[in-house]
């Protein structure tokens, strides 16, 4: 793998490519980058709603019933063909010679899970060749192909994956994810008006932010970057703003430790409530919810007292409906005292490289609450990040108050120099 | 190449997949040939209106500019993928196995002119493996697939030319082209009320039918089925009733030798007016129409008075528009004496396989419409048809007048055995 000297590797979602006038802009956008000098390799999603129709059409036809998972995967696929097609032929009527691929025709193979497939390789001969021969090259996103000739679908933020295992294999300069927001924060903005966009963000960072609640862009794509040392940049595609690039930050012990906030107000905390503290309580607990694919995120027991001790957990409020009946059935089984159910609950999170090493963070994090009298109702930490679950209702005054106390708003030198 | 034993290829055009009613409709058909004990191939068009909005929004990108071909396919051909993919899901749902398969799954090759492809072969191996497994095989028609993996469409009337394909590839017993009419009748019923489906109409019967202005079905697809003596049945996908099987006809000798009539009242007609009658004159005037790409159908030139003769052909009105300034051009070269054209004709035929050997015929056509007192402007013969220009408002008593003389209300004895 020979990397291509200016290769950028562009992704374009669904509202970026959802009607005629925002096609024309990506035309234009394309062109000025050609016009730079640059290689184009564009992946697309598909136009607006069309996937959420064409389910809804699925849903008609099979009178309700779940469709078929391969079908369905046909079905699907075409609304990203048709957004590849429609841009590749609005580049060429504007004098850019281009040429739109299907996943299969991209050479990008996936394993054979419909519905949610993940890219088993990639072989970029074609789109090469395409580049080679002077064209913009437009690959359908969100699809692969199995077993030779299967279209195969990547689940849920899939064109983000395939554009960044595109700019792999392709060994680009950059993979460009065009969005609705300008980058990644430190804040969530509408939250606190004061969060400052991040020029650069670890891919570490990234993940913690992207699972803390912070959409930008899927975990897996920031993931297989992360794997293969693809620099993202996450930019708005309705204005000319420079975004944030997300890479390998050699700049962390420079740095202003923590990066960002998250916060997730769509969790709910369960406790089962004085539960016998004996070997194997755990397991009875979590096999039973995970056998019934519900998922669990924080899970928190603390020391015993008087040989019983309280578990608590975090799930998605989704999931919960689900839940119920089976979290009956383990109190019951383990003989806890009671099932506690919390739905207005929120995570906020300080999410840095540098905290691992730094336990005055978490000092003052608590610290910090402590002042703005909200209470911490659970704990938990990995490396780069520290959470509290607290009331949703005091969220946004958490947000606030962390974001101060730990100096967001001001630019970090290091970016400066 | 091995007969499959009880085998259906069925076509199913855009309205008969129209909506999720339809769709139910043809799954219950689909089920109970299944029941009956036949293996089903199943090729569909794109449901009602997608490909005319494809190309609506094709033009909207490229701002009126004609798309780029390639690109145009590729976007085109998701509209039956899409067809094929619901009926597939809709067949699952109501418990009948089933498969989607692309042009390109299915083995259909093209040879590589975008938007007209012509299928150039089939490796039916796939189709075969899954009726092998007892699925219900649904393919997208309209759609081969050139140079190994650029979809390419088969133009006007693509779907039916896959499915008479696949039959002939398949060895199907038959092929059923489900459409919006019964059949093939011995005039169009909304001109002769007693106009009687026929049973039965031989390959090139129908061509000449077909060529006269009775739509029924495309042209290339009969003559596929000719070549590959593929027995295609035409029937309505809207109400139960045998229809109309197009095959090698044995009985010809024991028919009644017309078979049916065809009126066409799409036409012009064109003369140049006292052309000097010298060698090249033809030439003169056909080659620049060929080359301005319009086309002319009947040619009548009558022996020449006094050095000038008249040249007269047919066109389709639509290309006159283009026609006209060519024709004037073509006046002027050669020295006519007038151009004249009338947009008020129409093309009345009487189509039977025995026609050529019984001159009868071509009398009696004449007689009947003298005797109605309706003027012959040109007349045309083939093998198996006699053609006359009238004035389009006589079309209507012409062909009610014919459809008596030649008693083509009362069976044919021979279809009774």
């Amino acid at each position: 793998m020979t990397a291509t000297s200016k290769l950028l590797v562009q992704k374009y979602g669904g509202s970026s490519v959802g009607s005629v006038e925002r096609i024309a802009a990506v035309v234009a956008r394309i062109a000025r980058d050609r016009a730079a000098g640059f290689d184009v390799v564009a992946v697309v999603s598909a136009m607006g709603d069309t996937t959420d129709d064409l389910l809804a059409l699925a849903s008609s036809v099979t009178g309700g019933a779940l469709p078929n998972a391969r079908e369905q995967d046909a079905l699907l696929a075409t609304g990203e063909i048709q957004s590849a097609a429609l841009l590749a032929m609005a580049l060429i009527a504007r004098g850019t010679d281009a040429v739109s691929l299907s996943g299969a025709q991209a050479g990008i193979s996936a394993d054979g899970t419909y519905g949610k497939g993940r890219i088993a390789g990639i072989e970029p001969r074609r789109v090469r060749a395409e580049l080679d021969a002077g064209r913009v090259v437009i690959v359908a996103g969100f699809q692969g192909v199995s077993d030779g000739s299967e279209t195969t679908t990547l689940g849920r933020g899939g064109s983000d994956t395939s554009a960044v295992a595109l700019a792999a294999a392709l060994g680009a300069d950059r993979c460009q994810i065009f969005t609705d927001v300008r980058g990644v924060y430190t804040a969530d903005p509408r939250a606190v008006p004061a969060a400052r966009q991040l020029p650069v963000v670890g891919y570490e960072e990234m993940l913690e932010l992207a699972n803390q609640g912070a959409q930008v862009m899927q975990t897996r794509a920031v993931e297989l970057g992360w794997v293969n040392n693809v620099a993202i940049e996450v930019l708005s595609s309705f204005e000319e703003h420079p975004g944030t690039v997300i890479k390998e930050d050699t700049q962390v012990e420079k740095r202003n430790k923590v990066r960002g906030l998250a916060a997730d107000t769509k969790v709910a905390k369960v406790t089962m409530v004085a539960v016998p503290d004996k070997p194997g309580i755990a397991r009875s607990v979590f096999d039973p919810l995970s056998a019934a694919n519900i998922n669990v995120d924080m899970i928190v027991q603390n020391v015993s007292h008087d040989g019983t001790t309280d578990l608590s957990f975090t799930t998605s409020r989704v999931d919960l409906a689900a839940a119920r009946p089976v979290l009956e059935q383990i109190r019951s089984s383990i003989g806890a005292r009671a099932l506690e159910i919390d739905e207005s609950v929120a995570k906020v999170s300080i999410v840095g490289a540098g905290i691992q090493n730094a336990p005055g963070y978490a000092a003052r994090m608590f610290g910090t609450l402590a002042d703005a009298k909200i209470n911490i109702q659970m704990i938990s930490t990995s490396e780069i990040r520290i959470t509290c679950i607290v009331s949703e209702s005091d969220a946004p005054r958490a947000l606030q108050a962390l974001h101060d106390a730990f100096d967001l708003a001001t630019p970090d030198p290091v970016d400066e120099e």
